[in-house]
């Protein structure tokens, strides 16, 4: 009796690690001082140029758009999503990625399907000039379903004080800008999966006349990261004039219902104007094929908008401007602060 | 068709969610900024008081020592578990702790059994001086069996630069100073499981005379934290005289055969004699029981030392004493390292 009888493979998990750490070394920013398989990744924070640095952290999962990832069998986009909603999860409070860990728990390892999941973390890491400092790699007999595993991600990123956003400043009148979401993101699949193969009956390669696609390209579509986007404005710290960024809300779980007042100071709350931006097909086919009520809608999905940037009303040209020559020209103004109360009403 | 429909209740989550805050906040040191709920948490590095700081990151997850706490429903040490093995995982370079953040899965969210292991990560937390900054909480209904559930941490401490340990200086006839462990900590449940469930044939409460406890209890021993032990030698950074650590090991997955040579330079063995101290009974059970080979219980379990000290010889008393009055009086010499070759030799 031995550890490899008892279902886990050290050698071939050995295999795996020194591919990843191949994979890993391709993403290593000046700041990585270690090599991955040292007990913790090293980062000197010097490197990154951060006075009076705030590290902020955030740790995520991909949810079950994992099980879009089983149906087709395509795993090299997962670690993207992850990334970048990892990268967005702290962009929102002004900093900038320094490094990102991974932990990957399968029942058995897989290590063709291992590496196509790390190399789009690798991928997402270097797209957002984050080093993949290191990871685990779990096999669990017994804890998931032939063919299936979880991955979750853990990012640092790091923000002078002094320009740390935290929506302190948002006053009643200022302009709410959503900037577009590239599909559902990460969340909202437990129910789009439901609709779309219970309800509708769907296989992952059926064609949708409305969406010009399978069903499962739609829902696989990566999670977008906003950093190129918005990092043009962070180094406008609180200044004023050209577009001072109040506040931003990364639209996940909970849609923007749940995720905007989570940056509005108390005492407020936001309207949105639905229709202000063109929601795209993929979640009206969704709400249409599962009968969903419009307020689950907007509590479950972002409905087109992954980000919303909160800005003086006198800022919201300048911000779109600067949005647009940074490569995004589809932001929009899509609402505006009130004064009293609390939470999201839809106009 | 609503999220709640399809698996997914968020009020109920959102309940655990303000309940894990509470938890969260009483873990809160100087250096946080935010509260749980933020979309990152907020470290503020200033409080720490490290200069020229090095980030030491890792994450990781507890393994199959799950399924104790599955069969046992003792969920409340799990957390303690998680926490300490990150801590020793940047501790062994030189780092303490400065926060730590979790990802929770479940396939439907049991509040009480939640709540029960993030009261053990916020103990785990506490005892260390780290913060609970953040966390994921997952509810992905299918992924797991019910009542079953995954659990990874991500911690993040610092050193200063010229304080980091990193085994560079480690030369032959370098003493090796063993630490005892408390347990199999949470490394080789699959087979230790299998031995006792499969093999013996033992319920998890079933008393096992030579270990004086039930197998359960037994199997579910937390990891211990070696930073109250270790802390009082940091401060020596690279100096001489009153015992200099120059490397340190954490004795996890694939045992002391596969741990001990990551922080080995090139061109250097390690000799353990494994007289050198008592095996627990915990692990001579289990290789009685399993008929499990000595190398593989020496690749598979910490066979009862948790961490290795590498330091030169006229400093070993120095280090034991050390630790003694830090609270640990069963350290003891366990080996040396030995000129050219690799990995450890056993006598």
């Amino acid at each position: 009796m031995d550890y490899r009888q008892a279902g886990v493979d050290i050698d071939a998990g050995n295999e795996v690690v020194r591919r990843i750490r191949t994979l890993a070394r391709g993403t290593f920013t000046p700041g990585v001082l270690s090599e991955i398989g040292s007990f913790g990744g090293l980062f000197q924070l010097g490197a990154a140029g951060v006075t009076d640095p705030v590290l902020v952290a955030s740790a995520d999962g991909v949810g079950t758009k994992l099980r879009l990832a089983f149906m087709t069998g395509v795993h090299h986009t997962i670690g993207r999503d992850l990334v970048n909603h990892c990268v967005n999860d702290i962009l929102v409070q002004g900093a900038e990625p320094l490094f990102f860990l991974d932990y990957l728990a399968t029942g058995r390892l897989d290590p063709e399907v291992a590496l196509k999941i790390v190399q789009g973390l690798a991928d997402g890491c270097r797209e957002n000039g984050c080093a993949l400092l290191g990871g685990e790699t779990a096999e669990m007999p017994g804890f998931y379903a032939d063919g299936e595993y979880d991955v979750a991600g853990f990012i640092v990123g790091a923000v002078s004080r002094g320009r740390l956003i935290d929506g302190k400043t948002i006053s009643p009148g200022d302009g709410l800008i959503g900037v577009p979401s590239s599909g559902l993101h990460t969340n909202g699949y437990s129910l789009a999966r439901r609709i779309a193969f219970d309800i509708a009956g769907l296989h992952h390669d059926s064609v949708v006349p409305e969406l010009g696609t399978t069903i499962g390209e739609a829902l696989l579509v990566p999670h977008r990261s906003y950093l190129a986007v918005v990092r043009p404005m962070l180094s406008n710290g609180t200044g004023t004039g050209t577009g001072t960024v109040k506040g931003m809300a990364h639209i996940t779980g909970g849609g923007i219902t749940d995720n905007l007042p989570r940056i509005l100071p108390h005492g407020m709350h936001a309207v949105i104007d639905r229709g202000a931006w063109t929601v795209p097909p993929v979640f009206r086919w969704l709400q249409s094929r599962g009968a969903v009520p419009v307020d689950d809608m907007y509590r479950t999905f972002n409905m087109g908008v992954g980000l919303i940037i909160v800005c003086a009303s006198a800022d919201v040209t300048a911000i779109i401007d600067r949005l647009e020559s940074a490569g995004e020209p589809h932001a929009v103004l899509i609402g505006e602060i009130g004064a009293g109360g609390h939470g999201v009403q839809y106009a």
